[in-house]
């Protein structure tokens, strides 16, 4: 298998919400700094492995788009063309959108809260349209009503990305554009279990460093050449995902 | 005349050669602290009007890009479409570029030095594509050598400009879309020359504050319905203007 196609992944750094532990979802909150610093950080790495974007796809949330922008401008790649969708969103997490991760954990207990947060297929309540975290009144999503999720499981994520995939980023990829899509945890997650071909039970121990790029090449039949990708900081993306491990076991 | 469709134009912060008195043109300078300030200032004024734009049109310069990433970012409509084209850059100030403007003037006199600036018709000489200002091995340009100009009068920029606002601008407006040009001094007033129908000579006298939106409403036939449009701090405009006025009495 040989390398045709480039693609580099790139999940967004610390948002207002990851700091104070809350779930966020559609919540459009903003980078902290040390997320600013992730987003400059990752476009040194591009730069420095010549590795530069063609075209940016993002989600329509703030710390993707600002993650990209900052990230691109420092690799001197902010003239790029720009292509946006919901579709590249972080999952929706429903009625827990705004709510604390440890008193939610307390309330539900250890084994409702790592199914709503890991299980493939068990998605949270879904969001009340008056919660203030809807999106109902939301213009980015207006004349969408039957269309936007009110929650989701990672299995909704693979399901409303997928056709984005196929219809926006795959004929990109297919002109020989190198490729950056920056997004979240879980619609890079479902992108990540479609092209490796991941297991509905195995992607629930897979976790995507923030503000890291992951470079995927893609064969002919946009297949990883290897399998899992490389990331252009090893050592960095290794101590991160090990630090989320030890935060399981707590 | 009815207003029909809505445009706001956006001319980009302070650069950081704008802050060194040196001919910019193409060269890709960032903006200054001030100009991100009024960049912030931008977006804070089009959500105090209530002017939130639907899709937005940039140059491929870093000082424009990053205007309208702040400023949109401000007025939470980050999330919007983004095009971009080379036909909204700066006017290419040709062999110019870099060179400080003072010295200029000192070197070639008032009148050759107003001639470049002002004229309608009067190109400075050509960049050498050998230049350190040259765009001739930028690869935002790559491919379209014969069509990327070595020089720019007004005139120029004119007939690369409107080609873009015809094919790309104009339909978003007959969409009803609220259309951000986020561009330079030059191509807004290319722009606005033909929007405004402001003959060759009167040109000269127009100038556009940075970091302040217009406010075009134009009719069905795209006409403005207010001549010059409205800047949405119509004091700030005017103090602007008033000060590089009275810079060219000196």
């Amino acid at each position: 298998m040989s390398a045709e196609y480039t693609l580099v992944l790139l999940r967004h750094g610390e948002s207002e919400w990851n700091a104070k532990n809350l779930f966020t979802g559609w919540v459009d909150v903003d980078l902290t700094e040390k997320g600013r610093e992730e987003a400059v950080r990752s476009g040194r790495l591009m730069k420095q492995e010549g590795l530069l974007p063609d075209v940016v796809h993002t989600s329509l949330l703030r710390r993707a788009i600002t993650t990209a922008n900052l990230g691109l401008d420092v690799a001197d790649r902010h003239w790029i063309p720009v292509h946006r969708s919901w579709r590249l969103n972080e999952r929706h997490y429903g009625a827990l959108q705004g709510l604390d991760k440890a008193a939610t954990r307390d309330k539900y207990g250890d084994e409702q809260f790592m199914l709503w947060r890991r299980s493939f297929d068990t998605p949270p309540p879904p969001i009340d349209p008056d919660d203030e975290f809807s999106q109902a009144h939301d213009p980015r999503y207006a004349g969408r009503d039957g269309e936007m999720p009110m929650t989701e499981c990672l299995k909704d994520v693979v399901v409303r990305m997928l056709p984005y995939w196929d219809s926006d980023i795959v004929p990109d990829l297919r002109e020989g554009q190198t490729v950056l899509v920056a997004a979240h945890g879980n619609s890079l997650r479902a992108l990540v279990k479609h092209l490796d071909g991941i297991s509905d039970e195995d992607i629930a121990g897979l976790n995507i460093p923030t503000g890291i790029p992951l470079l995927y090449e893609l064969d002919a039949d946009l297949r990883p050449v290897t399998a899992g990708g490389r990331y252009l900081d090893p050592e960095a993306a290794a101590a991160s995902i090990q630090a989320v491990a030890n935060q399981g076991k707590h």
